[in-house]
């Protein structure tokens, strides 16, 4: 392809030999075949790849230096042996550590068609409900499980981790009080590392945490400012307490009770909802997720009808569709921050969508009997235990229980005993061990527990109560024909079938979102997801058992820092939010050290993203927006005056890098310097860094810290709408402050509080980006060339049918671009959400829709579309456009055209009459190659408004999705 | 559910524990739930299901003990993890023992979309081609692969493996010279397995084998009576021999010259049609499938175009439909055993589709440069390895070679070396090894293997040429664009996926193919096939290599033989049709050690699977038909005149149990004793077995041997056309000729011939049949009971609306039934075929269509439908029903209604005008349920007579596909 240059020479300059592994990746991984390259450099004007990254990118800009991916380059095959090795090293005990981790069983059946499918890991976010439908309807029955079992008003579809969780619940508990009250009550029966979380969160609001025993008279205590109290239910060391009186008592102050809890418990636990609570939240995973050393699973989240606004995180809704269908969407759009920005009621963007499917299944799967019949033997089996325990001279530390004991006991030598058992148990102290049992738990593995504590296995089985009788639930749950209908094999493989075929993912056709890189997941990367030594480890365990983790996070974290030209990187934070609020939080604690703690504003472009600015106000500082120039460019003289303004308040800058308007500004440098003289630091959003990798760095460019989306440039399947990692990178004055965590030490010597429940996040996934890193060693600077071309290709196409925003002055865009469609606004009354209903008749999903430009389309191709699919998605486009010419000439009526009627489901195209201006065959197969190949919207085109007037969030009542 | 009788009490009667794990397998495989059972149960007028068996099975036939299945009732974690301790008695070495088998990567991307992939493995074999389009191209792509690699005309879709493609070959010489020319002569450079084989198949037709050195005067020695000559090429022992001039002088004497070959040789080698071969045939295991200890592989066979009328085997030709559309199908289905029986050119049926359409991705994959960059590799190294080998001192026995050394060294001593080093060579003889180098072959391997025979590594790389010039491939192959077109792993899983999309399968609605038993394919089940341990292995390796194997194999051989009744049973037969060959054979074998090998008389009704009379012919078996009464019987009254009037010469009788008319007969023992009484034996086609399982067994009824379908009954997924297994079960006294193998020995004391190129035929399959019994225990009962209760429902629910053919004196069928549909023939011009293509439009897979009655339609449900589908698929039939009442009164004419024009596909649905009696919305939504839920035919009806008539095989020339 011509490289010359040397950073992207890469294996273009060793020469083969007959032992080169024939199975290397970057191949298969990048899109453009080498004619495909010429192509698109020919239709450039440009003779090299070199010359014309030069003219994409600032000389000043370009990196100086080539990357060094130590051991990269491995071939699919050495990859997957590699890993093999290196994962040998870590031990897969039984660990009955508990803490809000439990084994659990995934069925098969879900694992193969959800967990191990493309199609439904690599899908989008369900922005564009009529072509998301399946998994929409999933996130529904996930937050009907989460209402019913926790018998409150509504739930969202899932959150990061039952500890930001917490802090959510914190912060609903805030805004409930009207930001008036400042004290919340932690009773101290909660999981360790969700105080600790709670505690960096209440920081950025000045939130006063108070640990204690969460009873009447204690919290009494902090009566007038008390926003609420938060209790684990069952708690920490296993008991279960009534907060039934507790709660009475506080709405009595306009004071909430919030519940930390277990959905599996609550199937035989009176629910958080009857007993009073306003809030619950917990983590699912033991519905069917793996351990995963820490993750990904899904968090959920539900109030009482009063908060719904105030809900954070996504919410499906049921809605209907142009012509009166049920159709399910994502509701209260308004109140999440890529419309609130820094008035949102929390920064979370991407969630945990995929893990909260497959809990949502798993609750399919099982239905109420099944679930129940769980809950009561694991119950069963704790209780069986704890008479053991009794028996053999023990004593047993709580009183109730669902499925945690706490046993006072010498706890060095029964951890030690177990462990020679190859059993992990919780080493709360010297004196006091905790065991939490689960549905793994096999006969045999009962009498190995049992064996650690008495020789005698002399035991009674029985289901005998172990909490007050008044917290027996009696409400049913799950009735809803979905949970009672799919449970054989054949049955639940249908279901998910079946919803799969309703939503579009990459195994149909591009997926160009501006900003979200929706690129080829690997199978090689993700296969390891399956190996028990990925995803059977508890995130607790002792260290010494996760060696192969630790050798592949250091490496992953090693090859980011070279990538980003960093020095330190945390793997913390589980998604980019997460990873602006560590990156914040370490500058401020940076500031702090250096006496700077009152530094608190934070400079914005308009361009941001909605999640820098609602980051920022979750660390406490505050935003001051900075405009940008004509050209998208950061206007830098409105920077330097807010700089100057506040250079004795200044604590950051937030900038993007492309800009989010898919720029290479060459101003870049100049702006970093501009902040760092007034004493501020500069925060990078590497949501862009696909365009970056190997031409330039954040560090080079001046950043003193980044997040990176690994669930974007690396290759985390989007999982229609998370799993995600956004772990951040620093200068090495920054390094002392990463993110620690309670549990297992992480982060620097004057570390900031954990930013997620787990020490790495949601560490299996990490493993896809080690491995996409490794397998493409040095060749990822094709990556971000391929990626600058393909869209430099596709905007010069569709140039002259469109109008492109925003390029350089050699008329170049970045790794993505703009197109305008504004202007159809007013001659045809054409807007850029028709073009997005029309482009799904043409089987493909809409770019990015007015962001970070109202009213126009963001598109950014990626390295991993070959021509054919990039042509036929700009064949598309160009064939809109002519349709539009025939509203524009009058063919067609403004209100009633293929445009405007978008898009066509089936039901719709073969009703009768038909008395459209437009054909049934321009509808449906506007062009011709749509007749050997094409996805169908399930559903005509949703009415968002009804919707939001309408809420319904869960299968209730069951005539509603009947 | 009301079970009683000891034979189905199971789990009924067991109490449960606390420890009884949840996971539990039985009620994830049947479809009905309790509610369902007693519904059913009420509308068949049965207080109980023992009340329904007894009236469904001749009280004389049912079993009068109950099922042992030791160890069995494993919950799925439980049985995955008594799995992995099984298996981890297999050691997994590098294996380079070749003859026919060689490592091989396979992508990951097609492992997970296709191995992995329900809608890729669940589908049925491709008869209804509107719904089949995508397997049907991608065998078409495999046909491809055979005919451009071994430069022939026409190929098929697979055959079961490379020993029984050489049998077929032999007979389609033996055919080509009108059964005139007696003598074959075979070269000795062929595969051991394979000539062994081929012994096996001349018996039976009189055939003479003479092995030699295939050169000209050897052969014409046999000039007269030479039918052909077969050769391999490379030769096992890895020599090149150029045939050129033999097979001119072979077609001189109208004699065909035969080679059994390697497609990856072949990308560097002259193919065998440029040298005048006639038929080329082989394994296509190397592109891209996993060992399996032996398979499933997918074997190729080619052929000049002046034999095509005689391969064997389904072909996939391009037809067009009744839009003028190009549309793949099975084309010239007369030659094949279902149509010809006793006069088809072979008895293969189930073949080897999912394995063919991996290969054929292979080949997609990585086009024809990654194809022959592959063969270079292993070409150079080998090359370089016998410089290593003879610098150390060794003699290379080869003076060519593709991929395999022959060195003459201290055989045991050198294996034993080899095995230190954790490698399997091939031990010849004391004084020879071989080595067969493959894909997998790293440089560290590659040096592991130097080291066995040389101390020093001081090797030169080079690519140097290892056979004559005059045999260098000169001629280009897979040029056409599919396999150049999909080589980055977003391609090539996008069009995976649009292959998928296009068929129906069990992922979509129930596939209620009478005798095909179409169920689930459990996930659990399925999962190991991934597993090094079980895939991973060369049939050849030491014994003490596959100990996990040898217990698998073992217990499931024991449970086979207590489901079955009989005494001993042999793994080896990869289908059902080899089954029967096999049992046949043996049948044989022991008359002949009786001194009665002159009977020759096979006894078959009428109402017999195509493969019967097939194999029977194969096994030198002279047919003769039995008829049928009119209720479905065996008619006795012939039987014993036939038995009778043969009684000197009877060999024995195959019959079907259950009746292939789905009847349970109650004279069944009756008929076993008067062949046993007239000197012959009982071969029991064990198709049916499904209905019987723990109600009754072969052995007890009086059969003497019987193959089972493991992919009917014991759930191997169908994977659209195969893989299969078929194994036999015998009575003592036919133990000792069970098939042996030369290379591990199998069978017993007086074995006949192997009947499979494996010792345990496609050996890793057998692992999801051990699971399912394992799972099962004696659940099992429950299929079998379940299978005759929806059978048994859904013919009393259709009979309101359609003659039900066959039912006993209660009325009732047995696994399956009968609908006659020949009635609306006459009236209304309507046949079975109509409904077939009908029914795609309801979304539903056709049943068994005119076999074994004529015009009609068998129906099978199996025991894995629940009632709501079950109830569905009656609905469609009931839909359709009404439907012809509107042509039968004039609606709708006969020649234009949605019958006639069906299946609908969206093309057609959207034309304009429309101008047809009835409506869009008629001919795609007929019922309700469709608007949800629907699978969508591809395609219109297939011209089959087109198709036939203007046979297009393979993608050539490029513009008949494009
Ligand atoms: C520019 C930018 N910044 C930040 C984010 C937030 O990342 P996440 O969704 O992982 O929280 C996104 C996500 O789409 C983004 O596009
Ligand atoms: C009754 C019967 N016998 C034999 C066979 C042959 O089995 P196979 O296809 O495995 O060769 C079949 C297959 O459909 C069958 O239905
Ligand atoms: O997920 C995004 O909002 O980009």
């Amino acid at each position: 392809f011509g490289f010359n240059r040397p950073y992207h020479s890469a294996t273009a300059h060793i020469s083969k030999t007959i032992f080169d592994p024939l199975d290397s990746f970057p191949k298969r991984h990048l899109g453009p075949s080498p004619q495909d390259v010429s192509l698109q450099l020919t239709t450039l004007g440009f003779s090299s790849l070199d010359k014309f990254i030069e003219s994409a990118i600032p000389a000043s800009v370009l990196s100086k230096k080539s990357l060094n991916i130590p051991n990269g380059a491995l071939s699919e095959s050495e990859l997957l042996r590699t890993l093999r090795q290196i994962i040998a090293e870590n031990k897969v005990l039984k660990s009955y550590i508990g803490m809000g981790y439990a084994g659990s069983i995934t069925p098969p059946v879900i694992s193969r068609n959800i967990l191990e499918n493309p199609g439904w890991y690599t899908s989008y976010t369900p922005y564009q409900p009529e072509i998301s439908q399946g998994r929409l309807e999933s996130l529904f029955n996930f937050q009907t499980v989460v209402t019913d079992l926790t018998g409150l008003d509504i739930a969202n579809a899932s959150l990061l981790d039952e500890a930001t969780a917490a802090g959510e619940a914190m912060i609903m508990a805030f805004n409930a009080s009207r930001n008036k009250k400042k004290t919340i009550f932690v009773d101290k029966g909660i999981h360790l590392q969700t105080i600790e979380c709670l505690r960096s969160r209440a920081e950025g609001f000045g939130i006063d945490i108070v640990v204690g025993d969460a009873n009447q008279s204690a919290v009494d205590m902090h009566k007038d400012d008390l926003m609420g109290v938060i209790a684990q239910y069952p708690a920490s060391d296993g008991s279960v307490t009534d907060y039934t009186s507790l709660a009475k008592h506080l709405h009595s102050n306009s004071s909430l009770l919030i519940l930390a809890t277990d959905l599996l418990a609550l199937s035989l636990l009176k629910p958080p909802g009857e007993i009073g609570a306003d809030i619950a939240f917990g983590n699912s995973q033991r519905f069917g997720i793996p351990l995963g050393y820490g993750g990904p699973h899904a968090a959920f989240f539900a109030c009482v009808d009063e908060h719904k606004r105030r809900l954070p995180g996504r919410i499906v809704g049921l809605s209907k569709d142009r012509m009166g269908a049920d159709a399910f969407r994502l509701a209260l759009q308004t109140r999440e921050q890529h419309i609130r920005r820094e008035k949102a009621t929390s920064n979370i963007c991407t969630s945990q969508a995929l893990l909260a499917n497959m809990s949502a299944m798993y609750a399919v799967w099982h239905g109420p009997e099944g679930i129940k019949e769980i809950a009561r033997k694991i119950n069963g089996l704790t209780t069986m235990l704890a008479d053991i325990v009794v028996q053999a001279g023990y004593k047993v530390g709580n009183d109730t229980w669902f499925d945690t004991l706490t046993i006072k006991c010498p706890a060095n030598k029964i951890v030690a005993s177990a462990l020679d058992k190859g059993i992990n148990l919780r080493q709360v102290d010297d004196e006091t061990v905790g065991i939490t049992l689960d549905e793994t738990v096999t006969k045999s593995d009962f009498f190995d527990i049992c064996s650690i504590f008495s020789n005698e296995t002399n035991l009674t089985e029985h289901f005998k109560q172990s909490f007050p009788s008044y917290l027996r639930r009696t409400s049913p749950y799950l009735t809803h024909p979905v949970f009672n209908t799919h449970h054989s094999e054949t049955d639940l493989l249908r279901y998910i079938n079946h919803l799969q075929s309703k939503d579009l993912s990459l195994v149909h056709s591009m997926i160009p979102l501006g900003s979200c890189t929706m690129k080829l997941n690997a199978t090689a990367q993700l296969i390891p997801l399956s190996w028990p030594e990925i995803n059977a480890l508890h995130p607790f365990i002792p260290q010494h058992q996760a060696k192969g983790y630790t050798k592949l996070l250091d490496q992953l974290a090693v090859d980011l820092a070279e990538i980003t030209g960093f020095d330190g990187v945390s793997l913390q934070p589980n998604s980019g939010a997460q990873g602006e609020y560590a990156g914040l939080k370490t500058i401020r604690a940076y500031l702090k050290s250096k006496g700077q703690q009152h530094r608190d504003i934070c400079l914005i472009p308009v361009s941001a993203h909605g999640t820098n600015p609602a980051s920022a106000v979750m660390a406490g500082l505050r935003v001051v927006t900075i405009k940008c120039d004509q050209k998208g460019n950061l206007d830098l003289v409105d920077l330097q005056s807010k700089a100057e303004k506040y250079k004795d308040e200044l604590a950051a800058v937030m900038i993007t890098y492309p800009s989010t308007y898919g720029v290479f500004e060459e101003q870049i440098g100049k702006a970093c310097e501009i902040i760092h003289e007034m004493g501020g630091l500069v925060y990078m959003d590497g949501a862009n860094m696909n365009a970056q990798i190997g031409l330039c760095s954040p560090g080079e460019i001046g950043a003193d810290v980044c997040h990176l989306n690994l669930h974007k440039t690396f290759c985390i399947p989007h999982g229609g709408g998370g799993p995600g990692m956004g772990p951040i990178g620093v200068k090495k004055h920054l390094k002392p402050f990463l993110p620690d965590h309670p549990i297992i030490k992480t982060g620097g010597e004057q570390a900031i509080k954990p930013i997620s429940a787990a020490p790495f996040g949601s560490a299996s996934i990490l493993v896809i980006s080690w491995a996409y890193i490794k397998a493409m060693g040095i060749d990822l600077v094709y990556l971000s060339n391929f990626a600058l071309l393909n869209a430099n290709y596709m905007a010069r196409k569709l140039s002259s049918h469109y109008k492109v925003l925003y390029t350089n002055n050699h008329g170049l865009c970045a790794h993505e671009f703009i197109l305008d469609v504004r202007g159809f606004k007013e001659s045809v009354g054409i807007e850029a959400i028709d073009f997005a209903k029309r482009l799904q008749d043409y089987g493909f999903h809409a770019p990015t829709m007015s962001w970070p430009v109202n009213g126009t389309l963001m598109i950014e191709p990626t390295e991993s579309e070959g021509l054919d699919e990039i042509d036929r998605y700009c064949e598309a486009l160009i064939s809109i456009r002519k349709e539009i010419e025939k509203i524009e000439n009058g063919t067609w009526p403004c209100d009633v055209n293929p445009l405007k009627m978008a898009p066509h489901p089936l039901v719709d195209l073969l009703n009768e009459p038909w008395d459209r201006p437009y054909t049934r065959e321009q509808a449906g197969f506007p062009l011709s190659y749509l007749k050997e190949k094409k996805f169908w919207p399930s559903i005509a085109r949703v009415d968002d408004s009804y919707g939001d007037l309408n809420l319904v969030c869960s299968c209730r009542p069951v005539e509603t999705i009947e």
